[in-house]
């Protein structure tokens, strides 16, 4: 392990989130929060220990997978811990836990929410609280990459370990280029979002951090009704498109920049992620059609829910817990599947979906005819064994975390029934937010005690990073040389 | 398709099923039930279809694996539907629906049931009920393979259609012996549990149909209130113990008969097996310790209930749907794991949760140092790609077949709920029997509509033969030549 180099590029990390800590500073100074404290106590501790950090550039350069793993681990982990010291030291979650959870819950861009009070929130920390999201959706690592030159080695493994799905997509031949472009795109549609949600007559404030919410996939609103307290038609269509934009593969943003349109919509992934949401959106609409006074009104909610939960972003404008058994079990069979490989949201993703349906299919031919050779294609390219082998490392990684998780939060002196307590797992390990029962969009994980809060901000960030950046941290090999 | 040699093994099986309803028919005399017809109908159409088949041996012998995953999962399909005919023409079960789903749970050795009243039925159905759990546990093809002589390239196929497990295990070279080896076991078992239990005082009748349910580990019981209606610690613990038998490799019971005892107790299997079972024991007892009067009671029922649930026998003598959450997570997930491989349990198998868990750690390990080579071992041998790659086909058509039969049974008129759905189809698809919620094991399946029960007809059978071969009827390919 080269620590000099984890070290340097921690300290890189540190200086950039204290950066992001002073740009809520303003925004509350702007809104006279009069929380100077809460943010400056942080930025300090942050410069403090990222400056000395990076004063000298390292010498030895290697730098290998399990480096880049273990930097993009820790990383997540410390940003959650200094990043929730503004929530204590304002005294506005005044438990340490109930702060880091939050503050987990925003970086993983999970929207799991402990305050039952958000409206009673400062400016400042309200903002702050969304910038998480925003900065979690597309990675700070990935930021660090785009405006700090480094070697390519390097880039390429901090990648890999930082961006969803079952193989890294480098865009352009350069890294930091194809850094520059995602956060470029992801920019300009959080701005597109903005403008579309002012147009729409939403404040220009819960505009901005619900743009930023959108981007992220996260899921924290500003209201205590979540977005149906606008009561905008509009708003609400806005938000649920940008939603699935956001669950859709960058690099079908890049194709079509660069003019090839047809490629793009070519993409399995992209047809079978919009297949899903489309057939979803309707079958939904019609099972709540009794519930509501029209189909228009069914299919706007039926649509917002939908893109909501497998984007993984989490906002609700109806309980969904309250709709018929059928279109619940949909929802929840949606919190597995998730967005797009190489997108914003969580979720195991439509790209590992289709190679493992793909795997199940060509192991059922092989039985039908032993002797022929079955290869599996995905994007009109043959799959790569190690692609294969490592998707069902995921899926083993992910079944066990998810057990374990399973077991603890069972135990919790809230009692959760089974519905929630296997709801509330799968919404925090792929990062949507709301489940079922009192986890449901209505409500939120305050009940909770304090061993399940920090059992589910650990999946938080696991299941952000996709499990094996974090759970390498746990193996005394990766602290071998 | 030979189908001249899949028609003839198909008539082979047609007059064993006609010959296993003889001898429920002889009980049902020997008791009075005064149900001839019942009975005699479904003999007489299993053998005009069964003796025009088989009166002519095929001259083409050519039969592959897709020929002998079609017999299997055909012939399973046919023998629920014709095994249920004394149900419906006794008139004692007159819905067609719950005839069927009974028998297909007879045969899988579900031991999910439709009938409140079990003790109104005559003697006759109750032991023909709970006869297809022991012809349904060891498989009726490795009971063809037993006694009718077979070329050995179509035996292989058959029993790797028909045996649980990812491997199939010959114990001696020829597959003949190996099934007459596999059978000799299973009665000297099934005899023994039944002597044990007479010497504890339950009734001859009832000691008979316990012990083969115990021995196919199905679970139906003949009294409403299950095996704690017996009122005996002493049968408990060794229906119990029996229980946990009939979930161990019966490979394993092999070498100790041939006296190597200590390379039995070396199996890699039966050690996490056992392991998961202690465990699990001991940490449901401290956990329902408050639920009874003290350490020994909790124990006891700890125990049955574990043994039970992971051995996919689903006997109860206590209402785990009443227990703390913890301990009913920890049942649910002792649901999916199962019994060991080659056994006559069901679910996923600790074999194959072996088999995945280090294929994962195998990955984890390659992402720290992606130069090595690194291979998965099991019980001491490397293990093929090829079953790593079958194993995780059969995880994606589990989890296929699951999240289906749960959209349909949510869908239900009786509006199950999540918990309900949930348990029910991992209940029914892994062999088990009761669920949590409205199908508790104080409760049954009745409420649902003829549609779920179909569909979880159809997984109960596709679970006990591992999907594949039940796919697999459904691929256009397989009647290609």
């Amino acid at each position: 392990m080269n620590y000099r180099m984890i070290s340097y590029i921690m300290g890189q990390i540190c200086k950039v989130e204290a950066a992001f800590l002073g740009i809520s500073l303003i925004v509350s100074i702007f809104y006279g929060d009069n929380l100077y404290l809460a943010f400056l106590i942080p930025i300090a501790a942050l410069l403090a220990i990222g400056i000395p950090l990076t004063l000298k550039k390292p010498t030895k350069r290697s730098f290998f997978a399990k480096e880049g793993f273990f930097v993009v681990a820790l990383s997540w982990f410390l940003m959650s811990l200094f990043g929730c010291l503004p929530f204590v030291i304002s005294g506005e979650v005044p438990s340490f836990v109930d702060a880091f959870f939050e503050t987990a819950s925003g970086f993983s861009t999970t929207g799991a929410s402990v305050i039952s009070d958000v409206e009673a929130l400062s400016h400042g920390l309200l903002f702050w609280r969304s910038f998480t999201h925003w900065l979690g959706g597309m990675g700070v690592l990935v930021f660090v990459l785009a405006i700090f030159p480094e070697q390519e080695t390097q880039s390429i493994f901090l990648m890999k370990a930082e961006s969803p799905g079952p193989k890294v997509g480098k865009i352009v031949s350069k890294l930091r280029i194809t850094a520059r472009i995602l956060y470029g795109i992801y920019v300009a549609l959080t701005v597109l979002e903005f403008i579309l949600l002012v147009c729409g007559g939403m404040p220009v404030f819960d505009s901005i951090v619900n743009s930023f919410a959108t981007a992220g996939t996260g899921g924290f609103s500003v209201k205590n009704a979540g977005i149906g307290a606008y009561g905008s038609a509009y708003c609400e269509y806005v938000i649920a498109a940008f939603m699935f934009i956001f669950g859709i593969n960058f690099n079908i943003f890049y194709l079509i920049i660069i003019g090839r349109v047809r490629e793009a919509m070519r993409s399995e992934e992209f047809r079978v992620y919009a297949g899903i949401v489309v057939c979803s959106v309707f079958i939904v609409a019609f099972n709540i059609l009794k519930l509501y006074s029209n189909f228009g009104e069914a299919f706007r909610y039926s649509f917002f829910q939908v893109a909501s939960i497998i984007s993984s972003t989490g906002f609700s404008t109806a309980d969904f817990d309250a709709w018929p058994e059928f279109s619940k079990m949909l929802i929840v069979i949606l919190m597995f599947i998730g967005a797009s490989a190489g997108s914003t949201g969580g979720g195991i993703k439509v790209a590992r979906l289709i190679l493992m349906v793909k795997n199940g299919i060509a192991e059922l031919r092989r039985c039908i005819s032993p002797n022929s050779v079955i290869s599996v294609k995905f994007e009109g390219k043959p799959v790569e064994d190690s692609v294969l082998r490592s998707t069902n490392g995921y899926f083993v990684a992910f079944f066990s975390v998810f057990a374990v998780s399973m077991l603890v939060v069972s135990f919790d002196a809230m009692s959760p029934t089974f519905t929630e307590t296997f709801t509330g797992v799968i919404a925090c390990l792929n990062n949507i937010g709301p489940a079922l029962g009192r986890f449901g969009p209505t409500q939120n994980y305050a009940a909770l005690g304090a061993l399940s809060k920090l059992v589910l901000s650990f999946d938080m960030i696991a299941g952000r990073l996709e499990l094996f950046p974090v759970l390498l941290l746990f193996s005394p090999r990766t602290y071998r040389n």
